[in-house]
């Protein structure tokens, strides 16, 4: 006997066909003999018409409101899942996050989990029920509904996964599963089987978002298998696990490209220690996040500084740079908004030299010219122009022989 | 300072104009130093959508499911009329059912309140809050969410009000308040200033509805005023009150008229002790209500027995009449639906005679042959022919001058 938690999100249990069908999927592995655990997400659109509705009436919804109602789509979905569940003859109960004791901070909108108090769930399983979990949701020490924030529902499957040690945490997606990049970019694209913590993280905050960062994050520190899979098919998706030895021979596993930085050059910068930290002190204070930074040779006692920044934040960037431009002694300011970030990821990058060569040849050959460049252990990005996107990432692709099992 | 409770039903909140204009009456009476707390409906026709979604899904929703699912109209709108309110400036917060306390029997779709806890809503009151409530919901003793059944809006306004001690309770409908008959069918009905509860008991049972029969009683049990209002304008509506001298001199509050009944008789019932509770005991064990009886004199030691039911229930009495028809030796039994009961209700009656004989004689100076006549302390409620009815209901309340003010 295992312990399953499956998580279907919006499109998923989008209407009353779609809702049976992931049903079925539950009662399938139940049948096989498993404890199942559902976790939901609110229906289709259901979430932007609360919004809507909540914006109808107030321009500037409270916090601790906006989480009350939007708290009600995952309710309704999770009721209606475990009607679905007995229509096809199997017992089942349905929770809300606080009915389950799912405790979070009180950072209304994007609460974190403090907490989860299994007891009830546990109790209904040994009853040998489907339990259905209404995602996405939970309640403050005041007893005050919380939401989890973008993608809380895969965070919600992946702690219950956690607390009940799951043998797998099943995220139902409308797509495939991972890709080595995104297969609307790069026809070649193909389906990873497997891919671990530290990849997807690197994967997914550079935008191939199919499972939310911080559910990740949860899953690498609690250690809990996960795997994206197609709702409307029987693929078997992407396994997300740690690493493991096998992955260590798969130099890179998958490639990437971001239209979502802009870049900012401090031209004639006195090169004096302490400039430098000055502009990231008061962006900092401003709260906007820098991503990559380079500062050129110094001639003359002048040099050349430049940063990334997130594209939303490049208006204030600049208007905090111009502020502080005297100050740091700056000749000159210019923006770029039309840059990409184009990275390659792989555990196996640790352990293999001349990733980095063979990139950068790539792209010459491509007579693709590499403005920044930022590595870590198990990723290398490289800032080229934004046209060049597509084209970078198809030929990175192939240079990497991603199209192939390896 | 006074308490002040305000219910504003599905119609008054059923989109942001009316939730803002809703929100405007609470903002009302606390600007006028009073201690407001808002009890709401879902809005418009959103409890009929989520039956609707659960219907589709499945054909016998789990009746504990259905509870979790419809719950969340009311919640919706708690958090919406919060922000509404939080609009013109003045501190609000939501709650559903289990935030505030409201404990329930565990009947699921008709649940009873067994227990409210205050404190929350005393403590927000205190800090100078609105304090807007889910109304119609409820937790049982093992935290499965609950609903109180039709009109548990009605029910949970009227059980805060008790528990609060409120000076007031109001029920914003889309009615300017209670007549002393349908105005549809009487152009002549007037509006009642007050009605007793015991009055209006009789009327609402027997389809005056603008406020459930349940919540009247617990407003009669913990003597909580409720004020029927209409939301759409500044009409002050009917009062609900317990019975003051002044409603003595009224001999009759109000006449009404309701289609709901059919009668069954049982021609040639052998006239021996106990054979009439024989078919009834039957029609209880199949839970059908039986409203009035009369049995003819007996000739021969035959006797015809009549009763009502109501029409929905028809059938299955008629079935159940037929079981039993050799046991209890009926020679025939006839079914006829076709009837109406008008009834005119009135404190007064206690203390004033020939009520009876003036609607008795009312009817016949109109050629209505009254089939069955029944009479409480405060009602007379005669069996006519349907299509009569409204020119029944018309001639009794010419009869009792119930369009002028006595």
């Amino acid at each position: 006997m295992k312990i399953i938690v499956q998580k279907f999100g919006g499109t998923s249990v989008a209407d009353a066909t779609r809702m049976k069908a992931a049903a079925k999927r539950a009662v399938e592995e139940y049948s096989a003999g498993n404890k199942v655990v559902v976790v939901v997400s609110a229906q289709g659109k259901m979430t932007d018409e609360l919004l809507e509705m909540a914006y109808e009436i107030n321009n500037e919804p409270s916090a601790r409101e906006l989480d009350s109602l939007l708290s009600t789509g995952e309710q309704m979905s999770s009721a209606l899942m475990a009607m679905a569940i007995h229509s096809l003859g199997v017992p089942a109960v349905s929770f809300t996050g606080r009915q389950i004791g799912m405790t979070t901070d009180s950072i209304h909108t994007k609460a974190r989990i403090v907490n989860i108090n299994g007891d009830r769930i546990l109790g209904e399983l040994t009853e040998n029920k489907i339990v259905v979990v209404a995602g996405y949701q939970g309640v403050d020490e005041n007893d005050n509904i919380t939401t989890l924030g973008r993608g809380g529902s895969d965070t919600s499957a992946v702690a219950l996964a956690a607390l009940l040690k799951a043998d797998m945490c099943d995220i139902f997606t409308d797509v495939d599963g991972i890709y080595t990049a995104d297969p609307r970019t790069v026809p070649d694209a193909r389906r990873l089987n497997k891919i671990s913590y530290d990849e997807i993280l690197e994967l997914a905050s550079m935008g191939a978002q199919v499972v939310h960062v911080r559910s990740i994050e949860f899953a690498k520190k609690y250690n809990v298998p996960i795997r994206v899979r197609p709702s409307f098919n029987n693929g078997t998706g992407t396994l997300i696990c740690k690493e493991v030895r096998e992955m260590e021979n798969i130099v890179v596993s998958g490639a990437t490209v971001s239209k979502n930085d802009a870049k900012i050059t401090l031209i004639g910068v006195s090169d004096e220690p302490g400039q430098a930290a000055n502009i990231f002190h008061e962006l900092a204070k401003e709260k906007i996040n820098v991503d990559m930074i380079i500062q050129n040779i110094s001639a003359n006692g002048l040099t050349d500084l430049t940063f990334t920044v997130d594209k939303g934040d490049l208006a204030l960037a600049l208007e905090t740079a111009k502020r502080t431009k005297g100050e740091i002694k700056a000749k000159e300011i210019v923006a770029d908004d039309k840059i990409a970030k184009l990275s390659v990821v792989g555990i196996g990058m640790r352990s293999h030299c001349g990733i980095a060569e063979k990139m950068f040849k790539t792209l010459s050959d491509e007579k693709i010219n590499i403005q920044m460049i930022s590595t870590s252990e198990i990723k290398i990005s490289c800032i080229i122009e934004e046209k060049q996107a597509e084209k970078a990432l198809n030929a990175v692709h192939k240079a990497f022989v991603l199209d192939q099992e390896q």
